[in-house]
């Protein structure tokens, strides 16, 4: 074939064109950007993690066990409809936290968040992975709206179980993965040594339980079992490693829809499927406890319950405003206690603003690990909050509509730039912003935006300012 | 010309043409028959109304005030943020409904089903009217779901204004009508001897304020004075008519959105805009006591305070899930309060169930008017269940999305057909439908679906039932 070279109206058509369908695609200059990997820097990760030494005592290292809910309702552990003993026991012999926040209102960002200490949209994980054969991708990514088109979390994100392993711990993962699903994005890929759970939600389809990289239970699996599966699997991890440093991060597949609970545990409730659920998981964590126990493991292993947003048709969100996707507080908050008897005080609740990001950070600290130099890490130590030593290391959180900030707490303030009539109405007024003081208004109902004309005008600002920074510098490398 | 004579194929083309005008329209036969009119039969109304004798005895007429709030939530009156003497002191001296319902989670409907004792669907009204000069009109219309193509409540609906009016009320409409804007079913058109206030919302365009049919302040009206202009015209009203048997209804325009308080109001509450008009609301309460006590009207007088649906964007809906606009009890359950020294028990909550359009039987039952008998009648008498006499007379109540009755409680479940994916989502799984104990669950956060397959059958059928007798015969004409 002769070359043929383009004449100007030729380039034309092809930016057009280009240009057009990239813009009905809702793809960003940013999101072009990342699809051509030219963000990507997956030896940042390499050079952290090599310098990573392993402990020469890991004897000293304590355990670390994060049990973290699928969509579980901050009202939930405490509501008078379910019986819930063992959660009841963590709180009696451990630390509750009011004011603790998922990093983001849906699963896998918040799972981002929790395992990279950092914003999950940093990440670029900003929506929920869609399983790999599920149908609606590719209607996902043209959305864009909803994908940055990353299909795992990227290689040059530091995950906790990546940087515990290099100390010395055994990384387990039981449970719900999300985080990507196919070679080089699994569990066994991203820092687990084992993996026993599901690599998508259990809403999606096909639904197969792994044993690290085979199929152990194929598609489509029973959920009844799922939670005593996992729970026995949790167990089992213990028992292998009980003489080693180990991080396990047990990841409920419940109570996410559709509910399920095993044969003992329907009806039990009387709450329905997603109360079964709660008080399987609460069963859960007591079977956790008792190994713990029986193998002497209580006073060196710090345990965390919590879930990955607030709850969504089902649960509930308690005394605050909204659910799961929304950026009203029961989107953000959600249940935290965390136990380790001699460390923790027994019985305390306490207020400080804490985000699950800060577990990374909290874990690192814990096993002596500098942070990663080359990369802002959101994340700050939450061990003296939770000891009392400490008020909270945060004086604001930004909450975020999938990549979009859209809301900021500062101090018991809390500033929301829209409100669902941006987007949902085409009614010529729009109502927000709305400034809520939570301390008096824990459900968000009287804005205070008239009468607070300089904190609001702050805290808007800070918003302004956090979002000037993310686009600066959105992957936060350093 | 010559006439011409149409050929089959002209005869096809036209039909294409409507026909897939219509179905673009989104238009269903139902509706285009109603756009035709063969099922307005305003003959009905005539005869009813033609046929109420004037009541020998007005003075033993009680006289009835019905102070309607616009989004006011069911936890706003009983906010610890809000400082409401008057309502205090209503409650005090009354009676209070807890499960008392809006007949329509959004005001027109509602209205409509107030004054009617129906149905809000077998008005036609069954989405918010918006202004005759709003842009957006024709795109409603298209839309097709949002409305009937009725541009105030039809001519056959008997309204409580005109019933009364006929036994010998004076009859008055203070503040929001949103029923209708063009003449023959304005205010004073339906059965109104005196309007002062709003034909729409405050939040449509013009604003203006009418006294009868002339504008006294055009648009856009100063909303900061609202509340005060109409307390003062509701107190000018009942002075004025105190020697009649009245009807004062005074339907305050606050704290809907955009929310606006006099001066004196401003920052009084502490709890923002919001806060100030629920404040100047309840010093309006205070204002119609005053009044009533110093003319010794208050042992002849029923005054009733609630609001057309729950709270929108702000406002407290209390511990019950959701809002405005929603099928959960946040967008349906609103409060209520009812005082009448001498008649109805001072200082008593009760549960039974009840509805908005039970005022208008109220109503009909307190003033010797026998009820339509040509047309369904949805409404129940309410006084015994509010002195005390009597349980609720309702064991039921269905919810509605526009026209699509959605939900149904019966006793203390609550079924609900549809959840909001149904609409929002692409996602393959729906959830729901869920079936709630309001009694165990108020805040609908588990469904027993699974549990109580009978309970859910009977539910169900019952809601499938309400649904095939509104289809047979949605104007419920007799």
């Amino acid at each position: 074939m002769t070359a043929r070279r383009w004449s100007r109206r030729d380039l034309l058509k092809v930016a057009a064109i280009g240009g057009g369908s990239l813009a009905l695609g809702g793809f960003t200059l940013r999101q072009v950007h990342n699809m051509l990997g030219r963000d990507f820097q997956p030896a940042r990760a390499k050079r952290y993690l090599d310098a990573i030494e392993a402990s020469p005592n890991p004897e000293t290292l304590p355990n670390i066990v994060i049990i973290l809910c699928d969509d579980l309702g901050v009202g939930d552990v405490d509501s008078p409809e379910l019986d819930l003993p063992n959660v009841e026991r963590m709180a009696a012999e451990g630390t509750r936290l009011t004011d603790f926040y998922a990093s983001a209102s849906v699963c896998s960002p918040s799972r981002a968040g929790l395992l990279t200490g950092r914003y999950p949209v940093r990440t670029l994980i900003s929506s929920p992975l869609l399983s790999t054969h599920n149908p609606l991708n590719p209607v996902m990514d043209l959305l864009g709206r909803y994908s940055y088109n990353v299909r795992g979390i990227p290689r040059d994100e530091v995950l906790l179980p990546e940087v515990l392993g290099r100390r010395g711990y055994r990384t387990g993962l039981v449970g719900k993965w999300h985080l990507g699903g196919t070679d080089g994005f699994l569990p066994n890929d991203r820092g687990f040594d084992s993996f026993y759970g599901a690599l998508w939600s259990n809403d999606d389809t096909p639904y197969a339980i792994y044993r690290d990289r085979e199929v152990v239970v194929p598609a489509p699996a029973n959920q009844d079992v799922l939670t005593r599966d996992f729970t026995l699997a949790a167990v089992e991890f213990i028992r292998a490693n009980k003489d080693h440093p180990f991080l396990l991060y047990l990841a409920h597949a419940m109570p996410h829809f559709p509910e399920h609970a095993s044969a003992a545990f329907q009806g039990k409730s009387g709450a329905g499927l997603y109360g079964d659920a709660v008080e399987e998981i609460d069963w859960s964590v007591g079977q956790i406890f008792d190994t713990l126990d029986q193998l002497g493991l209580a006073k060196k292993t710090l345990v965390v319950l919590s879930s990955d947003n607030g709850p969504w048709m089902q649960g509930n969100p308690g005394y605050v405003r909204g659910r799961k996707l929304q950026w009203f507080e029961g989107g953000f908050r959600v249940p935290f206690l965390a136990r380790w008897p001699g460390v923790i005080p027994a019985s305390v609740t306490r207020q400080g603003m804490s985000v699950n990001f800060d577990l990374f950070v909290t874990c690192l600290q814990l096993s002596g690990v500098p942070l990663p130099q080359d990369r802002i890490i959101d994340g700050k130590d939450i061990l003296p909050l939770l000891k009392g030593d400490a008020p909270s290391p945060h004086d604001s959180f930004v909450y975020y509509d999938v990549r979009t900030p859209v809301a900021v707490r500062y101090q018991h303030w809390k500033y929301v730039r829209r409100s669902l009539t941006d987007i949902a109405s085409f009614w010529p007024l729009k109502q927000g912003p709305f400034l809520f003081d939570l301390e008096t208004d824990p459900n968000e109902s009287y804005s205070l935006l008239e009468e607070q004309p300089e904190r609001t005008a702050q805290l808007a600002s800070m918003l302004d300012a956090f979002e000037a920074d993310m686009r600066a510098n959105l992957r936060g490398w350093l």
